[in-house]
């Protein structure tokens, strides 16, 4: 390989690249995430298409400059996944639980419920339908945090809506998966293991939300500290949390979110928001989603087929159409409920860890893993402009 | 080996040790630096103890952890000497070119001839006498940089020289490393090169601090920038003026404090410090000193002998005296110039590579290798503690 980017050489090329995408959002008037995402990918496909990479990044990176850039990139969903608990409203979170729930719910049967059908309609197997139904479950969280926080919409009722869905739905996701692939690759149906997921994550969110939101409204009322150490302290809460939910199997972004509720509702919240919004802001996030469009797989593209184009469909139906309904259903607008299916539309996270272990296992081939990711490629791609565009009306009609 | 943590668990490790660090250094009324060295150093001290790791904390990490928890140290050092050259004073910088250059060069001359002759003393061969004696130069820019930024002295006339002389010694050392390892290794006098290494060092510097401040201050004057894009440009610069001094032969710190002495002087270089010095600060500051103290190979003390306590002695001798006397002779107090002395005492970088170097060749054994590790140690551990006492008494004689 002519190109070996190490590491200092590869983070300069993705932060150029993240602030170049920034001055293309702002040129287009779209949210950062579009242009960040858009140019990570193109550059991508550049590379590939003038032969200096054969399939992808990894090919100009070194071993360890891919790793030091994934690990900053880690670090950049978590410190978002923090900062959206971090300034969300907790009690309107609290009141909104069953509505969000009801979300999160409808958003998850009718994909599921479409994508197996799909599957069948097209003369897959059972299991294959399956595999495609839990594949179309999972909300990418970060797309839909980055837009409600440069729109500053993550306090509104809405706002703490999507981000409560979007977070159960994630549960839901890691629970229906870790069944799936225990089912089919292990052949045993895991009742202990699912219910000690389940009731960990129960108790992991009852006993933050109660006893930890506590414990650390009253350290924060018992000491002053300095912004440096402030900001110190919070990664160390930050990584913890994350380790927790991990611990328990969950996504460790999961865990961030709770630690961001928590440590939101204590005298170190606003201070420790800014901080955050800015270490995260200005570094770590947007390397994150340069790296995600970096990673996206454009050559499925090439293999697409009638299948896929179906698949995307169906993706974006089962969310719109099903998350809105549970929005209806508590007694959002019509227009705010539109807003929360886009929102939940975008997929990437989960499905990219099924799609490994499915081709992995010999559950799917080529062309479904292809076609899923395709989906994970059009519904986040499509998910910005359109989120962007659908809060930005509600927000102006509010605001007239 | 039972234990192996992944990046999460340790950064999440590396960032409590780095808050216990400055809580002890706060109790100790020391700098914060000094907590971090000596925790990390405790860390892997215990470990080993415990047979929980055999040799260091390499043995607890996997490659990939390692990789990442490096790389974002390596960042750390480059923002604070990023933010060191933002801090200082740039006409005081220039008043003093001369007596840092004096300073810096009775620096490099005393230990580098006292360390040949203690080899020598001690029935070396030439050879080895003149690696000890290179071994002897350079001073560790970060110890100092960071002491002076804690007790906000770097806009001082005495900051601003031990900044001044750390860095062309830094220069220096990397010229006599080179001409030392051509010669020794590939046995022949590098005029080429050396010259080469020269003329473009000169070059930059030049460059940078005539064309490069009038382009950034006419660019700060026309622009307006968020904060968030301010610090994502400001660290676009840092990393490009770092690969452009390592492409020079530089290290890439020496570009990190150039590009800060360019920025620092437009229009950006307010919000830019303060931002910069919070996300290096509570991040990856601390991370780097807390993986240096870890990485410090304490089993050098195991083997020592006469030669390491000689050549301690010999080390500390050679900077402070060595520099004492240039800055006197530069008109500054007999107490400054005390100061300046024990500022420059450090050493760990240029020599971590020099002593693996020698070792691969041959030139030195493991006695000399080790002499020089307990040098490195115990120079950096004494300056945090003498250069905060000598500090202080400069800056509360000037208030009082």
């Amino acid at each position: 390989m002519a190109l070996e980017l190490t590491f200092v050489p590869a983070l300069l090329a993705i932060l150029v690249i993240a602030g170049l995408g920034r001055l293309l959002s702002k040129g287009l008037r779209q949210p950062a995430i579009f242009g960040e995402l858009l140019l990570g990918m193109i550059f991508v496909s550049f590379i590939i298409l003038t032969g200096v990479a054969e399939t992808g990044i990894s090919d100009i990176l070194t071993d360890s400059a891919e790793t030091g850039i994934s690990d900053m990139a880690s670090i950049g969903i978590l410190l978002l996944l923090f900062s959206t608990g971090l300034g969300l409203n907790f009690e309107e979170f609290k009141r909104l639980e069953v509505a969000s729930s009801i979300v999160a719910v409808s958003g998850v049967i009718l994909p599921f419920v479409l994508g197996y059908l799909a599957a069948i309609f097209f003369g897959f197997s059972h299991l294959i339908a399956v595999f495609v139904g839990v594949a179309l479950v999972a909300t990418s969280i970060g797309v839909g945090a980055s837009i409600l926080t440069e729109l500053r919409m993550l306090r509104t009722r809405l706002g703490t809506l999507i981000m409560g869905a979007a977070v159960i739905d994630d549960v839901i996701a890691v629970v229906m998966m870790s069944i799936f692939i225990s089912v089919v690759v292990m052949e045993v149906i895991p009742l202990i293991e699912i219910s000690l997921l389940i009731l960990f994550t129960v108790l992991f969110f009852l006993v933050s939300l109660t006893l930890g939101i506590d414990l650390f409204r009253k350290l924060s009322e018992k000491f002053t500290i300095g912004r440096e150490s402030l900001l110190l302290l919070g990664l160390v809460i930050i990584l913890t949390f994350s380790l927790i939910a991990e611990e328990i199997g969950l996504a460790m972004i999961i865990g961030a979110f709770v630690a961001g509720l928590v440590v939101g509702q204590s005298h170190f919240a606003r201070r420790l928001r800014e901080h955050v919004s800015l270490i995260g802001g200005s570094f770590f996030i947007p390397i994150f989603f340069v790296w995600m469009g970096m990673k996206f797989d454009v050559s499925a593209f090439t293999s697409v087929g009638l299948f896929a184009g179906v698949l995307v469909i169906v993706a974006i139906i089962g969310k719109v159409v099903g998350c809105s309904l549970g929005a209806k259903a508590s007694k959002f607008s019509g227009r705010e409920s539109f807003a929360v299916g886009i929102a939940m539309m975008p997929r990437a996270g989960v499905e990219l860890i099924l799609i490994k272990l499915g081709l992995d296992h010999g559950i799917i081939g080529a062309d479904i893993a292809s076609a899923i990711l395709v989906m994970v490629i059009i519904t986040t791609f499509i998910t910005p402009p359109s989120l962007w565009k659908a809060l930005r009306m509600i927000k102006s009609n509010k605001e007239v």
